[in-house]
């Protein structure tokens, strides 16, 4: 396993930077995001981390599939056009020879992320939800497999359940990528999303190669007030990491690992400072013992 | 199934305001809380709910086990004292006739409810926490045996695990449950705390008799700033009530459906208004279809 630089960790930076930044801490692998890879222009990022030598552990991200489950007009055109990004996410990753495209798969049709409920147009039909997640899954499945993508879907804690994902555990992930070649599709594994899971341990074995990627990054305690930005760095917070990290390694996952932190204190630090401590905690808390 | 009103959604209501209350909204049932009846006074309490012709759905609530899971003389102390602590609540459940004991289990051991992370003096061992709940059960499931009061494992949303259950959802409620009779150790279903849960319906048809409290409130989207108060009025949030109250009839359910509401605004309203939308909330909303 070798440490990977999700650059949302270190969000100021551009593609540019960050691979730049990558090369000066000695990683060799970084993951992408779309937004950023769209500002610095696809063709130019491609060039970037070849010449750099850096594998793209993953693009981030595909998914929101579910505002299908609206109904009638309003919900068919966006299933169609959640299709459509999803395709042209998948390209953008073969692009960059991503290890895989982490798929945020939606919550529950017409909830925007991180916005209040409104006051109609949405639907509480949480099992129409997931089914609308695995219909998408049938269409997007084989075009990314004929590009040598794999999907790789993420299970979200279920905080975020009513706004970003309806998948909230490993074991179900896992289920809906049984269909699939695991070349096509596999999970992944969040320590901040999954830590609390009482049947992480057994999941995790069950899901074996189908591990598509490994992030890591704390559970705060307290959230902060924008949940979203509980995650913190290794050590900051309530998560045993070796466990979880001697289990992936233990199901024959060897990729990369990926630190992916949103935090306004580590946004509005040194980027530099961030990756420096990303490594020394990376080794001190994240690393199985030998 | 009957209506219950959860004290603690009208808190200001003392126990025998709420008695009052509700024999006034033609409630035959309601849910107490152990801080309340020590204000009235324990004997008064049973004297009002037996004079009113109340049953008392559920006394809230024993647990907070895991504090013996911190190291030496520490843990053994708080481990002895959450049994005591415990055993007074079997008794206190005795007395009221209650139909269950809720259980909160507690968090890491030394994470203290809403609190910051300590700075030392914690533990990340939730594997550990979980087999000191597993332990502390095999102590007073006997002794509640005993009394006639039936413990009720509750499950709580994982945003709580780091502070106040590492006991997770309903599956691994159900799990640590089977060992015992189950009159003397069953499950709560919460809305609130198992609505995202994949599993939701598998393990609410396996828990069968064993779901001890059947309770309602709707989850808030998004959370407020104090994510204990994420409790809102059933309508207000994400939850498709019906499907889940049939799969609780469908298993066996037969006892009262508690309403237990944390929330600064309910809080603050007028408790007969609150009571009064309680049950036409229940009606509208909770009920399965006929």
């Amino acid at each position: 396993m070798s440490l990977s630089l999700n650059q949302w960790t270190t969000r100021r930076w551009s593609v540019a930077e960050a691979v730049d930044g990558c090369v000066r801490h000695g990683l060799e692998a970084i993951g992408l995001w779309r937004e950023k890879v769209a500002e610095q222009g696809l063709a130019e990022s491609v060039k970037l981390v070849r010449a750099a030598g850096l594998r793209v552990s993953s693009l981030c991200r595909g998914g929101f599939l579910t505002a299908g489950g609206l109904p009638g007009e309003e919900g068919r055109t966006a299933f169609a056009r959640a299709l459509e990004d999803n395709r042209r996410a998948i390209d953008e990753a073969a692009e960059l020879s991503a290890a895989c495209l982490v798929m945020v798969v939606g919550g529950l049709p017409g909830v925007r992320p991180g916005e209040a409920l409104p006051a109609g147009g949405f639907t509480r039909d949480l099992a129409g939800a997931r089914e609308q997640v695995a219909e998408a899954l049938a269409e997007l499945a084989p075009y990314a497999g004929e590009r040598g993508v794999k999907l790789a879907l993420e299970p979200l804690h279920p905080i975020y359940c009513p706004d970003r994902a309806v998948l909230s555990t490993l074991g179900q992930a896992l289920e809906l990528s049984l269909p699939y070649p695991q070349e096509q599709v596999g999970v992944v594994v969040d320590t901040f999303h999954v830590w609390w899971d009482p049947r992480l341990f057994e999941d995790v074995a069950r899901a074996g190669r189908r591990i598509a990627s490994y992030q890591v990054c704390d559970y705060l305690h307290p959230l902060p007030e924008d949940v979203l930005l509980g995650r913190g760095m290794m050590g900051d917070g309530v998560i045993d990491f070796r466990p979880i990290t001697q289990a992936v390694l233990a199901a024959g996952y060897a990729g990369d690992v990926e630190v992916e932190i949103f935090n306004a204190d580590v946004w509005a630090a040194d980027p530099d400072e961030v990756v420096a401590t990303m490594r020394a905690r990376y080794e001190d808390v994240v690393l199985a013992a030998p």
